[in-house]
């Protein structure tokens, strides 16, 4: 397994190195002092990161609607492609992309980037599946696109509330949560978002619903094709998720791990997921 | 103004001095990865934290709901007291508490505290008081009661949406937002607890809704009876506030600032209003 790495950009722009266990955020940096700043994070794969245009194009858009001036596209790009230099090719990565607002009392906004090695766990997965429960999101499907500030489709450091809500599947005994609108809609995973296939349909949900919309998911529906399928976005609730011919967590280290149970009931895996890996070159 | 002072507390329990700008997290530390973490800001006084005991309590309780193993309370509490060791009794400081979960991949919980001085702007709002408008956290009052994982009632670092709504409140052309259910009911504002006079009756919204326990405002209702009133948890729609004798937004560094407008009708500053101020011993 490889170390981790940390790069930090400069405000000269030029990326630098630092020592994972050396500290790099003031203590009144906005992002830990009010979770105040966007993410992203990237499959690492024969050394380099996938989908980089397009998670970075996702980052511009949280950072937008925050209203937290990101750096240039280039900036950001040359610090991830700097943090991914040397790493293995043979070995799967995550490479976090992380911009917060900066101190609090004023300056620039913290930039910066680590690598890590996939966790065994994530590879056993993908393989084997995962146990789901539905959990409410409390608010309706239309809700957050009403209210803005509610930041629907941001992928903000605020995710406490995801992080919760994994524990509480895991005290559930269960792997992770699916979160339902009040109105009893499908959502997102708190870290991923949800793909099921009806017939020749390969389904997610649409971004109107507030959910993050999935950069993996995108990809996995526009390479759909490929396999006789036809993307469709569409609303459903728990039970037609039950009923179709497969369903999938989608997320950019995960890849595509196929859901086994949800609330309780048995899943079948679909014959097609090693298809749809492929698709997406995850390894099988 | 003084300057800003940030102390952690090291493995030993020892709290010791970091110097502001040097930085204090690491890039993997979840309080800034996930916003996973607690904090408390308090008023400092004379050279001395305002409700300790109260603020301590509840970082405790948002630690717990979190499953986050916050050091004993000794140990926050003489990082607080170092804090705050050699603060000018004659100037108002701003006590912040922070703990994370830590490194991501395991390791003690960081632990740190700042003190800074109050801003000359909270000294004009409590004064001039500020103009507020309702948006939507769209939740029904009782929703979070039900779902653990929302958090409701825990003073996390995920305040991204707390700080967009203020953003957004600003582009309105006003100073705050008051959060209101999705069924209409008033809650919080992003970082005050919303107090009404009805009469006789001091009132603020129970924590049922979800909403943080004000632990300015709980101690202000709990003396509402030297001020000749009665303290009340009631829940209410905005129009009554509208209607109230008085409305203000309490929070541990502004106090009690009274709200002037809400959604754009004018409100009557309450002649009580400085007894409750002396009552909770805020500068005039």
């Amino acid at each position: 397994m490889s170390d981790r790495v940390v790069m930090v950009s400069g405000t000269d722009g030029v990326p630098r190195f630092v020592r994972p266990e050396e500290p790099l955020l003031r203590a009144d940096d906005l992002g830990v002092l009010r979770g105040d700043g966007v993410f992203e994070t990237l499959h690492v794969r024969g050394g380099e990161p996938f989908l980089l245009t397009e998670h970075l194009a996702r980052m511009a858009r949280s950072a937008a609607r925050l209203e937290l001036p990101l750096p240039a596209e280039d900036r950001v790009r040359d610090l991830a492609l700097a943090a991914c230099a040397g790493w293995p090719a043979a070995e799967e990565g995550a490479l976090r992309l992380v911009c917060t607002r900066g101190p609090e009392d004023g300056g620039e906004p913290t930039l910066y980037a680590t690598v890590a090695a996939v966790k065994a766990a994530v590879r056993t997965q993908r393989h084997e599946g995962i146990r789901v429960v539905t959990a409410s999101l409390g608010m309706t499907a239309d809700a957050r696109g009403e209210a803005p500030w509610l930041l629907g489709g941001v992928k903000s450091l605020s995710y406490a509330a995801n992080m919760a809500a994994g524990r509480w599947a895991a005290a559930q005994g269960v792997d992770d949560v699916l979160f339902v609108s009040a109105d009893g809609h499908v959502l997102e995973g708190p870290t991923s978002t949800v793909v099921w296939r009806d017939g020749p349909a390969l389904c997610t949900v649409p971004d109107t619903t507030g959910i993050l919309p999935g950069t993996t998911a995108a990809h996995l529906l526009s390479r759909a094709g490929s396999a006789g399928l036809a993307a469709e976005l569409r609303m459903a609730v728990p039970e037609e998720l039950v009923a179709a011919d497969g369903v999938w967590f989608c997320s950019s280290v995960r890849g595509i791990v196929p859901v086994t149970e949800l609330d309780g009931k048995a899943l079948t895996v679909d014959p097609v997921t090693a298809q749809l890996r492929d698709l997406l070159g995850y390894p099988g």
